[in-house]
């Protein structure tokens, strides 16, 4: 069934989420996607739901909420973004990663994909380890390139774990200090390769060997 | 008051949010963020609440709502991420004002601060415009530039809509064709300065003065 989507405009005070929702599961409407936040002392939600076919139907009942100022329909996040490479490191070799990812997904999204690449930057190995933990909150994410020179421990504990629980991510690494090369898919020397191929990774135009440590990429033709 | 996170997995069906927001509002929590989506079949729940004076509490009243799998404490997404600079565009140019952007905060963020630099890869005017109109949508973004070769027009309104909403929002622009000059606070020629005058301009520790085209920046003592 087909995705559709929402932003309203509430008024921020306790229980307004609860009273949407209730709404939401009178109608026996499956919400998908959420995203709640609070600015300018306003709730802002965007939604995403499947169950809808009246899409009108929708927007009436929603804007008949107690504290909705106001719903207006939305592009998907997934037509706006795509799918996600995350790039997590910091200085001149995350920026050459970058770099290598935006160069990449572009060349990807002038035919028809659309592939977005965020980077995070991180200063040092704890904070690294908490953000490839938060991957774990952030949805629709295809890659994930760890774009460091020195990095393992507890950061390998904690790629082992994110590979385990979503074994469909994609995860490269810069040849660096650390144990970390044993556990990610790829090992990349140059950090503007190593972006570029994260975005081959997920595009749907390249095939690869199945044992992917081969480093075999075949163009489809 | 303090905020509070935690991450929940839960069954995905119909009504479970309903069931977690009930519950919540009946303990009389003010929940400030949330993020909800779905993957590998189980609903993930990001959530940032007030109004929470015992957290075991919390976890406890959490794990014994019907459909709720596990819960677990988390940072805050402002620990994590802090201050956020956008940099929507495509190319060359983008992926220049991404490493400007990101070894600027970087500087910053060795010194104390936590400024996160993303990129939105955009193809045309169109999407941009769409691109633009999803700020709205994210939270905690203080500074976007526009890091392309031709905007203007429908872009331009959607500046004028985005800056009218939230003021705070530092906006600028490469020196480019169209009339998006006019309404952004900033244009610059260079596309790395950009990325590095958007980080300045979001950070606690360089001041400018109030008439922000001036393009004076004192640095604080």
């Amino acid at each position: 069934m087909s995705i559709v989507a929402v932003v309203l405009k509430t008024v921020e005070k306790i229980g307004v989420l609860n009273g949407i929702t209730d709404k939401l599961y009178e109608k026996n409407y499956n919400i998908i996607y959420t995203h709640l936040f609070v600015e300018n002392n306003q709730g802002r939600i965007y939604m995403e739901l499947m169950g809808v076919d009246d899409f009108d139907k929708l927007l009436e009942d929603i804007s008949n909420t107690p504290n909705v100022i106001s719903v207006e329909p939305s592009a998907t996040l997934d037509e706006i973004y795509g799918k996600r490479v995350i790039i997590v490191g910091d200085g001149k070799l995350m920026a050459d990663t970058l770099r290598g990812g935006i160069m990449e997904a572009q060349m990807h999204n002038t035919h028809g994909e659309t592939i977005s690449v965020d980077g995070m930057i991180i200063g040092g190995g704890s904070q690294i380890q908490e953000a490839v933990t938060s991957m774990d909150k952030l949805p629709r994410i295809h890659a994930l390139v760890l774009s460091g020179s020195m990095m393992g421990g507890l950061i390998t504990e904690e790629i082992i774990k994110l590979k385990k629980e979503n074994p469909s991510i994609k995860v490269i690494a810069l040849e660096m200090l650390g144990d970390l090369d044993n556990v990610v898919d790829l090992v990349i020397n140059d950090p503007v390769q190593a972006g570029i191929m994260a975005v081959k990774l997920v595009s749907e135009n390249v095939s690869y060997d199945e044992d992917i440590k081969d480093n075999t990429f075949l163009e489809k033709e």
